[in-house]
Order: C-alpha cells, then sequence, then structure tokens
C-alpha cells in the first residue's frame, strides 16, 4: 500500500515570484467499513460506516470506532479484520475493511447512531466511486472569463478574521466566506463544524438566488478536505481559497472537475494545487 | 435563542499559577434536519441527518446542506423552512430544522450518500437526548487516584509533535496520543480527521487489552469536540487534552461524567474545563 502522503507538483505563490515545485499532501480516502455478525436468522454482512481518512491502520481505526459506538465491548468480540477485496486500481489503496465479530456476540445496531451510509456495494474503490458517490449533478469547469488576482487573494485572511466574532471570544471555530473578484466577503458564517460553516455560507447564497456561483470564491479559515472542494464544485464556484493544508482528494477533484485550489494562503504567499490560470 | 458562545467558569493555569477566572466557549448543539416531500404515495417525512453545529443560521446550514448533497437544485424547491417543535428545554436552542419541498420536487433519496442516522424521533434535545444516543455504555467516572502533573502536562505536545511524520511533510494532519501519567506517549496516530485518529488510538489500545485506559489519558492536537470527549469517555479514559479549544458539549459531557478537560495546552500554560482535581 502506498504512504500517507503522497508527491504533487504544485505552483508555490511567494510575494510576486510564482514558480513550479515538488511538494507533498496528506492522503485521503474513504473507508468503508463492513460488519459481518450472527442474527437468530443466520450471518449478516452489512456496510455501517464510510468515513474520509488517512490510509494506515485501518483495523485499527474499524475496531476502534465499533467500541467507541459500543458495538464491541471487548477484543475477545472480533474473530478476523482483513481488508475486503482486492486495492482500489486508481488508488492502490485498500478502502474496504471488514470486521467479522464472533458469533456469540448480539450486536444491536440501533446502537450505532452514527455516519450511516446507504451504499450497498462492496466496492469503494477511491476516485471512481467517489465521483459516483458525492459529486452528482456536478460537471467539469469550462475555462471561462473569471479570474482571482494574488494581491485580493492574500487580503482575504485578515478580511475574515475580522468577521470571526466567536473566534474573538472563544479561540476555536470554523469559518467560511464567499467572495467576488473584487475581494468582498459577501456572505460569512462560524461554526465549530468546518462542512456546517460552508453550508450555511451555500444555503445563504441559495437564499440570494445566487447559485450558481460562478463567479465566486469560497474561503475557508482552515484545511480544504475532499468534502469542502465537493461542496465548493456544487455550488458553482471557480475557485477554493484554504488558510491551511489541502488533502490529496481535495487535489484530485479540483483538477479533474477544473476548479482553482489554494492552499496556505497566509502572508504574501500561497500555493496553487489546480487550475492556476484562474488566479493573475 | 441564546448566542453562539456560552459562558463558563473554568480553571486557568499559567506556569504554577491556578485560578478560576470567567471565559466563553464555543457552543456546539446538534441539529437534526428533516425532510418533507411527496412521493406518488403521498407525503412523506424524514430524517436526513444529524450534526453537530454552531447554532445561528440553521435554515441556512439545512438548506446548504440539501443543495450541496443535490437533494434540491434551486430555492424553488423549497416551500418552507422551519425549526419543528419548542426549544429544547436544557439548552434553550432550537434543535430541529425541517425543510418542506414543493410538491413538484423528484426527491431520489438514494442520491443521499452521506451522514445518514436512524433516529426516528422528532426530539434531538441538547443533552438529555445526547447521552440516548451516543453514551450507552459510559457511566460517571468515579474520583480514583489517578493524577497527573501539571509539568507532564505542558511537555506533551511537544512529544506529540516528534511524532508528527505526515504532519512534517504536508503541514496538515490531525494527530491523537494515548499518554499515561509519566507523560510516555504509548500509542500515537496521524489522519485527515481528527476522529479517526482517535478511533485509530482507541483500536491500538483495544488490540493490546488495554481498555478500559482508566489510567491514561488521550490528547489531541486541534480542538475538543463532543464527538472526541464521547471517545475518550468510551475508551475509559479520565482526562482528555487538547491542543486548541474545546465546544461547549465537549464541556458539558466531561463535567457530566466527571473526565478531566484540559484545552489550549499551549507552552507552559493551559486551561481545565472539568474535573481539576486529578491535576496536580
Amino acid at each position: 500500500m502506498p504512504g500517507n502522503s503522497a508527491p504533487i507538483t504544485i505552483s508555490e505563490v511567494r510575494g510576486a515570484t510564482r514558480r513550479s515545485r515538488d511538494d507533498r499532501v496528506a492522503v485521503e480516502e474513504p473507508l468503508e467499513i463492513r460488519l459481518g455478525y450472527e442474527t437468530a436468522s443466520g450471518r449478516r454482512d452489512r456496510s455501517i460506516s464510510i468515513t474520509m481518512r488517512t490510509p494506515g491502520h485501518d483495523a485499527e481505526l474499524a475496531t476502534g470506532f465499533l467500541f467507541t459506538e459500543s458495538i464491541i465491548r471487548d477484543s475477545a468480540d472480533i474473530a478476523l479484520v482483513k481488508p475486503c477485496g482486492p486495492p482500489a486500481p486508481d488508488s492502490g489503496y485498500n478502502n474496504v475493511m471488514r470486521v467479522e465479530l464472533e458469533s456469540g456476540v448480539d450486536v444491536d445496531l440501533d446502537r450505532l447512531q452514527r455516519h450511516f451510509y446507504t451504499t450497498s456495494s462492496c466496492g469503494v474503490c477511491g476516485k471512481a466511486s467517489l465521483e459516483a458517490l458525492r459529486i452528482s449533478g456536478a460537471s467539469k469547469r469550462p475555462f471561462d472569463d473569471t479570474r482571482f488576482s494574488r494581491e485580493m487573494l492574500t487580503a482575504l485572511p485578515d478580511k475574515l478574521r475580522t468577521t470571526q466574532k466567536t473566534f474573538d471570544e472563544t479561540g476555536g471555530l470554523h469559518a467560511a466566506a464567499a467572495f467576488n473578484s473584487d475581494g468582498e466577503l459577501l456572505v460569512t458564517h462560524e461554526d465549530v463544524g468546518r462542512h456546517n460553516a460552508v453550508d450555511k455560507v451555500v444555503g445563504t447564497l441559495l437564499s440570494r438566488n445566487l447559485l450558481p456561483a460562478n463567479d465566486l470564491g469560497l474561503l475557508v479559515s482552515g484545511r480544504a478536505s475532499f468534502e469542502l472542494m465537493q461542496k465548493a464544485l456544487m455550488a458553482g464556484m471557480p475557485i477554493l481559497a484554504a488558510v491551511s493544508a489541502p488533502s490529496s482528494l481535495a487535489v484530485d477533484l479540483a483538477r479533474e472537475f477544473n476548479v482553482t485550489l489554494v492552499g496556505f494562503l497566509r502572508g504574501d504567499n500561497f500555493n496553487i494545487y489546480a487550475a492556476e490560470e484562474r488566479i493573475v
């Protein structure tokens, strides 16, 4: 299995200088956890969770999840933990982990109140399935005339920071904003969940009839995960700018759908991971 | 509805000095999103997501979620968005948002591949329901002899940092560790998902037959959310120490179950949000 960071070529912007260089990003891939267990009417096999994770120690992730969700109480409850099927052909990662419980273990899945997905197939195979899973309705962005300037982008984090009232009070909250090419923040929201902050921004744009937001960008205070990239894409936004690092799958998604992805937006500097043509 | 940060009294540790002071934490409360829609056999009402969010702009959160998950395509799809039922009596927040779709809208919930919960009741009422939802199997910790020293705690973040190989390469990854009262990190893991890093730690403790880990603490590189507090509790750990801020619900849970909660663990300083007796 490949490692938990992946090589990548990026555009590094340092003040007015832009150059290409090799870098690494944290790998983000889906893991489906499947549970095999016995019922009065025979053995069953059920997909109980899909989580976006960094590959490695997947057996521990699966069993730790089952333990903290009260599905198992003891390591003696586990008969077998093993990857299901061959590695995904596109990424090389095993993205399905199967946990077989001992036959005496009483499983009450009503206890499992968390992250239920409805996928029924056993194959979560990286990008191909993810597109089917999550990107329904999105299409590759054409190269249109939308452009965003370097100076505008580097001014964004300070503007966002001044809107973060609750962060000022508590020191811990994510923020997201929609910005235009003049660098105005049209909508900003804070939330303990980064995906919620983005959903609030998208919902506000929706209520103002501004979707698809083909001329607006999405700014986030933290890292750029697959999930946030997916939301920017669904909202029709041509650029996602993050104050911190992107994940591998966020980069893959951005490149595939031709959305500009900016990370480590700090001071006069940032990195461009996809569709750098939009930045002037 | 109350605001999105909440007042709290904490113990502030600054070097060898400890004093009580008033502070604020970001509010974290569950939001259940319910969808009303028409099918060939009549109107239906279904709970489609529960997310831990900071209250405020809940209508936008609900509609933004529906939009980015491709359930709705346009604001014209929405007939009505309104809170369901009275505010939760313990917290005062409305934690259920109902979205009624127009009758012509074709809803294919197979599209919704995310965060399916199995709750069927309409009442997500803050702490009371959350306990039933998520804390099955946990019990209030007795005050035993387990103690953790201030000097040991303040040395932990640097130790964790030296284990973060992938963070060094990529600049963006969460880390979690299990530590003992001598300040040794017994297990450390990195992941793009903070809950995954913690599940990997718990799964590793499980495989070593170290659960319940009544004499170990959980260290996390970021913020302390409800979810992480819940995992520490389920693993039997008497203390959760976070480099960044805790949420309101993490504090509530820690106080209720008598688990020590440390936040803003930086340099010689940290704050104690619950069960400060364990820190000497």
